[in-house]
């Protein structure tokens, strides 16, 4: 073949040398310490926390070397690969083809262009993935930017540190989009306007009732939010500046423009060479790993996933996923025999003050999956409300309401969500039902916690909806007015009440309002009636559940309370 | 019977109006919406954050009204009682004695100690725990006091304020008086003196190597720490002074002292009546939370407890299960059939800046349980190193060796370990293996965690020490230098160990120490040798852990390493 100049032999390669690939590489060397491993990387930096990026581009993260060295702060390139390692990392170089029969790879330098070719023994594909193109005509510019490889974070950060960008578009409103809206706003004090064609940021992770509480913190810190908004095209107007176009007529300027449109699997060598990939597009492995040459696996952003829970097919990008598959793939290349689970969609992130996250499947996705889908929402304290730093979350709960199986998590607030996420995941782990969160036993001290925590409310919730007690979820309160001649009883304080009126459209249509603490209510039944439907709203949805209970008990029945209370409701 | 003047009937009766007889009387409410309920208790106060106590005594709580009122702030008193529950509650009286065959209480009011009796149709016994008496002659002083009722909480607050103490004594170590020796210093300022007669603190949560680290943050925050010291006495000295005298002849003074010595279970009237009383004093309850006599319920801190792992009775003093408690008894006296699952011991608190908890079992009380007990440690920081706000945590992992089983979970430092706590809880509650939590799909995003969380870590670990790596445990690196003619090979870089220099008394005995970097490890062989064990340490264990296979990649074979590395060694 020309331009072939070298062609060793290697027991292992591996391609790609972000998470999935430098994590084979090193549990390949603790088990086989005699293993000859190489890494071929197209990029110039190897093992670098590409999910740090957002917070270089934000000025959090100092120096961009910080997100590609070691805790102890020796850089992790080929050197510290070689020394620490024991294996061969190679950057600037490009796999071009893979002849699976002869076991051979063809790899051209990246910069030179001189092609070479080297043998292995198991080929591992950690290849990554790409930023989706946009469905639109782009202008050439160097500030229009996906914000994918270091090279685009670093682009950014320097424009911004010189002062040049003083309004950014960010097309795209999923977990990038969300974390650049942060960090470009937030240190910088860009203007900052976010486009998405959705109705709702955060579509998957998110059902729409819980994303609002993420646009309400958005439009809180400053952006501008478009949302229902499809981007038909950027270009360069008569001022010189870049110019998104929206369906409908409206433009938007600036002098940034982040495309920030999700990532697909980087898997055209893995089909080139007739690997199965998968109606997602990723490359499809085994549960050990294995795609369908058994001498080459795949791990990282390019394998299709299996959702636990309902079996199917998915693409989920997380730097944490990539390396428990660079353990399993390891394990199994020193001979174990260990498979990779599947997955359960756990993923969070940080919009401004609120920890936002989810775990299982969304409304949406448990109904297309066939599941009976019940939900419950809370408000909660993350610790006793008379600790100082005390902070609150919304939490939504989806179960079979047939099974009472779990299925999903999904919290926002600026509390401790992240505890919960992790906590369940471990209990979807184990396909949990709603009564074994009863049975949880979570560390409880006032620094930390409540003596129960939000998992058990919920799983008292899932209980009641299954008794048959009525809750409007937030957001829905206003349809339920709109259709119903309901009456509003708010069962809060004085103080509160003064402190958060109820929202103006509520009563707009002339829905009346009673309000009778929750303390007087069993005195004050005649004021309720029997005539109308009630609905009962309190602050975090407690005192509201407990409401209904006392109403029940006075048989009065046409009942509903309003889930998690104002602290949930975005419409105010 | 004299003084008998009202006899009504309920039905249901509970005794106790702290955590699990409050719990339990508002979810009989709302199962039983017309049930007559009726809760007895004999102090002033119901409902109250018993476990806020030493935030209200360090200040943080400003005011005692906090712990007693809502998060809406409305006292629970007898009438939040009557109207928001729909129950009464009666305080200032005491249940003297039980006729279970007449379904009869008699009772007293304290203040004017007339009887009285009342009838049940389910009686629910939730009447807390007692301070433990001190084994040793105490003078009379309104300065020496228990902390366990609100009045040894004001009592001590009103002084502290006063600035009328300028140094106390702690008599033990345990939750109450770690929580204390933190409340008292740090807002008062008052000198703090802590003296335990074990040779640690917290035993029974944290084994020695763990709770050193306590010890340590108590002495660097000048607490005064007398480990392995028995109080013979406490004595008004000459100079009118509270003097407590330690076996041996020591004296400490002080002008308040604080006897935390535990609790014990307050059962006396179970016990009068005939219930069953278990093992360690508690009353016996099965897993319905019914005792010896099924027309009688019991729950909170009188209870024994069953742990999950091992059978075993014991007591566990938490306002946390005292709640689950309640909620099984309301249950199951509305007629369900709901168990308790026992308990796994999780448990944390705070002390000055480091977190602080377990669950599960430790090492000493799994070997008694007969596990095959293994261990192993590390340091981690709960989210990346380039986030600015990273803070660390050591934790400690107990498995069986033969099952692979999870047995306990040990936590201490600035880092989040909270999580990781309640995540275990989750895990032990499946008596789940180790193998699992590789399974454990974390929330990952940089400001919460890194890419792999550290029970992955630990998982890890477990099994190197299953493949036969050698570790010494954090404390255990002296004694092993003192008893073998080792080599220490330092594989930091060398501003660490400018930073951390290796303790003294490592080297006092002349053990040569070498330092090669990691990076430099696999080149410098040779300065290793092979005639000599050696021992391997770093800053946080992972490059040891990594080091010990670069070895044995050279076939150098006696090595071990330190366990979770110089930031968990407390004797420099």
């Amino acid at each position: 073949m020309p331009g072939c100049v070298i062609m060793p032999y290697s027991d292992v390669v591996i391609v790609g040398g972000v998470a999935a690939g430098p994590k084979t590489a090193a549990t390949v060397k603790r088990r086989l310490p005699d293993a000859r491993v190489t890494l071929f990387q197209k990029g110039a930096h190897l093992s670098f926390a590409s999910c740090g990026m957002p917070f270089f581009a934000a000025g959090d993260v100092q120096s961009f070397s910080e997100l590609t060295q070691t805790g102890y702060g020796v850089p992790r390139d080929t050197e510290f690969f070689r020394s620490s390692r024991g294996c061969d990392a190679v950057t600037g170089v490009e796999v071009i083809d893979v002849d699976r029969n002869a076991h051979t790879l063809t790899l051209r330098r990246v910069e030179r262009g001189e092609t070479f070719e080297h043998q292995y023994g198991k080929l591992v594909l950690a290849t990554g993935a790409h930023p989706v193109d946009p469905p639109f005509p782009v202008v050439a510019s160097e500030r229009i930017r996906t914000f994918h490889s270091p090279e685009d974070a670093m682009a950014f950060r320097k424009l911004a540190e010189s002062g040049a960008i003083d309004r950014a578009i960010i097309v795209g409103g999923g977990f990038i989009g969300c974390e650049l809206a942060e960090a470009v706003g937030s240190l910088w004090g860009i203007e900052t306007v976010l486009i998405e064609c959705e109705a709702q940021l955060l579509k998957g992770t998110l059902d729409p009732e819980m994303s609002a509480l993420v646009e309400q913190e958005l439009r809180k810190q400053d952006v501008e939010l478009h949302l229902r908004a499809t981007v038909t095209g950027i270009e360069l107007n008569a001022e010189d500046q870049l110019q998104a176009n929206i369906d409908g007529g409206a433009t938007v300027t600036a002098d940034y423009v982040f495309l920030a449109l999700g990532v697909r699997p980087q898997a055209e060598l893995a089909e080139r060479c007739g690997l199965a990939i998968g109606a997602c597009g990723g490359i499809v492995v085994n549960a050990q790993m294995q795609t369908s040459d058994p001498d080459i696996y795949a791990g990282g952003d390019c394998v299709e996933s299996v959702h636990q829970l309902t079996g199917k097919p998915l693409m989920l990008y997380m730097g944490s996923i990539a390396n428990r598959h660079g353990r399993v793939i390891a394990e199994n290349l020193a001979g174990g025999k260990v498979q990779f689970p599947g997955v359960l969609g756990t993923r969070c992130l940080r919009v401004f003050d609120l920890n936002v996250g989810a775990v299982g499947l969304t409304e949406t996705a448990a109904r297309d999956a066939g599941f009976d889908v019940q939900s419950v929402h809370g408000s909660f304290p993350d610790k006793p409300d008379y600790q100082p730093e005390v902070k609150t979350m919304v939490l939504k709960m989806i179960f079979d309401g047939t099974t009472m199986q779990l299925l999903g998590l999904q919290a926002v607030g600026e509390g401790d969500i992240i505890r919960r996420l992790d906590t369940f995941a471990a209990f979807l782990q184990y396909r949990a039902t709603v009564d074994s969160l009863f049975d949880f036993e979570h560390a409880y001290a006032p620094p930390y916690a409540e003596a129960l925590d939000p998992l058990h409310h919920l799983a008292g919730l899932a209980h009641a909806v299954r008794r048959g007690q009525q809750f409007v979820r937030p957001g829905g309160l206003f349809d339920t007015i709109s259709t119903n001649a309901v009456l509003i009883v708010d069962v809060r304080e004085d103080e509160e009440a003064e402190a958060t009126p109820l929202p103006g459209c509520w009563t707009a249509n002339g829905t009346p309002v009673i309000r009778i603490p929750l303390g007087q209510l069993r005195s004050r039944l005649d004021e309720v009636g029997r005539d109308r439907p009630i609905v009962l709203v309190c602050q975090r949805g407690a005192r509201s559940y407990q409401a209904a209970y006392v109403l029940k008990g006075a048989s009065i029945e046409q009942v509903t309370s309003l889930a998690a209370g104002l602290q949930a409701v975005t419409d105010h």
